[in-house]
């Protein structure tokens, strides 16, 4: 009776320019009509991770690129810091170890952003330190880190930046060079609105230095050989050819919309979500220093989680996504990256208090929903990013 | 004026379900909707490779099947030996170098087969040899190899039989039990008629207990991890929803029409090609042992095969593939593989004499087109597979 409608952290809802292209018959990736779109989409690329450097395309998921950077620019024995305030902070430590690398792990309550000193602190501990990987945005809570002063902290001691950007890159503000990151990934499911099955990787000319000096690199993901193919507008191996036709309609939106005016529609869509939440009388996970792709909201201990996603699948048609691990049936992650808007979001509001109470919860919310859409317009009409 | 005709050995035509599927919007890979479609999919695969085992399904180019295979099965230090008699086997050579393997090269003439006696000469030399790596079907020149026998060896020899099946997996036979292979892999842009972006790798109980048995894995493409997934109809990491979609519409295709009837169907192109192309007077790469699921054709020196592909594209609308390495320039690769018919290639075979003609080739043939399809209804009609 509902359409069907998944708002979940990635993947996301596609655009009809997107889907359409998806569904062209394929061409074929050693010849020229290939080697234009990919010239066009390696510049579309650069614009959206800012960054001068070539953004290398991969056939894999996003953990690919996670592989791929930390075997390309560590060796195995050298030591590196892992934030770890998430699922994916956990991914980073176990793709470190698998690599031989010693992990300095700075474990971060989940739901909270780590703070420049734990890092400084950890360092002082060790300073032999080669490197810190972390997220810009933590997928499994919603937690935005502070890339900026962890890459310019890394700058100044002259360690590298790697920062997974899979739930930020087209959703907030991560631009590469001018922050000094050295190594920005993100995969095709969030902000670029495709599919899942690419990735991207893009490195610093430092980080580039080292990789280099590696002596030990992986196969399928060998950044050196992907760097020799993409300047020939090409890849290593025999790439998701008709994702890259779709990658280039989503450039387009950004490159045509501009970076600017999609961060502003991605954080007043957070307010408005995070505002509504709070007058239905629900709890935010993340108190401040929150990502602008995905809210997640906390549950009294009472109401379980999963119950309340199947009532809103079975009565509203809506998909989200619930909590991993530790906080597996206590949260609701709603997801609001890409190709969603504020009335995709009127619907899943509404959709959480109703099922919310349903499921045995409180919530004597009125005019919620006027309310929430107020903050959204407001937000927009404030400006910034 | 042409259509676009696109007819290489990978990627291949794509019928219209599986295009038409690759539009859809997307469901979410953690929900139940795609863990429906997965369990037919995983018995669709278990059909079409001829196992009772499981298929995992990757996100990466058959490439990446390849590195999945050979990292997973083989520890560093451990001897293999490798077929190599194309630029895959080469692949397969550098894979294993890679991991840290002692490669113990079978180097063949590139267009002939491997000779089970030049197996057990190497074998006899290096006796602690632990597996075979070989192509079914190597798919820069068009050589089948002699599996069957390869992987029966193997069998008596205590050792393990890795098959690259990517042009042969959904072409011509390969039962991966019957034959007692421990390794079939495959890519999804081949016999399978998808785009590219999907890999499959299965392997025999015997494999997986030299599997579990080595203390190295590949962190991406670690098979265990995706052995737990697949039984719970997931992968471990978010795979390229869209073409597992697609998967399930090109896989109806195979149980519906019959693996034996495909297999009918791509013996009868290969001969009908071979027969046209001898007919103009043109020369087979493969004289014997020659896959069903390409063609490559032997130019005169004197004729360049860059500027016969230039012509055919230009004046036909065809695109072929040329020769790699050493046969870069020397050959023409027709694909008729997948979603291809015998009118497909009635238009490839006028276009390559008209443009072998024009790039300044003889060819005093006539009723070729007649002839050669003449052959294709005959081995129809003949049976057998």
């Amino acid at each position: 009776m509902h359409k069907a409608r998944m708002l979940t952290p990635g993947p996301t809802p596609l655009p009809e320019e997107v889907r359409l292209t998806a569904a062209r018959e394929l061409i074929h990736h050693r010849k020229e009509e290939f080697k234009h779109i990919f010239a066009r989409v390696r510049a579309g690329l650069k614009y959206l991770f800012g960054t001068k450097e070539e953004v290398l395309i991969l056939t894999s998921s996003g953990t690919g690129a996670m592989v791929a950077a930390v075997e390309n620019i560590f060796s195995p024995g050298e030591k590196v810091l892992v934030v770890e305030g998430g699922k994916f902070g956990q991914r980073f430590r176990e793709i470190a170890l698998n690599w031989g690398l010693e992990v300095v792990s700075l474990p971060v309550k989940w739901g909270r952003a780590v703070e420049i000193s734990q890092i400084e602190e950890k360092f002082k501990e060790h300073p032999e330190i080669k490197g810190i990987l972390v997220q810009a945005s933590e997928t499994s809570t919603g937690v935005m880190h502070p890339v900026q002063e962890i890459a310019s902290f890394c700058q100044k001691k002259g360690i590298l930046c790697v920062v997974d950007g899979i739930s930020a890159v087209g959703i907030s503000p991560c631009p590469m060079d001018e922050w000094g990151i050295d190594c920005l990934l993100t995969g095709s499911q969030k902000g670029l609105m495709l599919p899942p099955g690419l990735a991207f990787v893009a490195l610093s000319g430092r980080a580039w230095e080292k990789v280099k000096s590696n002596c030990k690199r992986p196969f399928y993901f060998d950044l050196i050989k992907e760097k020799k193919k993409v300047v020939q507008n090409q890849t290593a191996y025999t790439p998701a050819i008709s994702l890259i036709l779709s990658l280039e309609a989503s450039l387009k939106y950004f490159t045509e919309k501009g970076l600017k005016e999609i961060y502003l529609k991605q954080r007043a869509l957070t307010e408005m979500v995070r505002a509504g939440v709070e007058l239905i009388g629900l709890e935010l996970l993340v108190k401040e220093h929150y990502t602008w792709g995905l809210t997640s909201v906390l549950l009294p201990k009472a109401v379980s989680a999963s119950k309340v996603l199947k009532y809103m699948k079975d009565n509203f048609g809506y998909t989200l996504a619930g909590g991993q691990d530790q906080l597996k049936d206590r949260i609701i992650r709603i997801g609001h990256m890409g190709y969603v808007d504020y009335v995709d979001l009127l619907g899943v509001l509404f959709a959480l208090k109703e099922s919310y109470v349903a499921c045995g919860g409180f919530s004597g919310a009125r005019n919620y929903l006027e309310e929430s859409l107020k903050v959204y317009f407001k937000t927009l009409s404030a400006g910034g990013c």
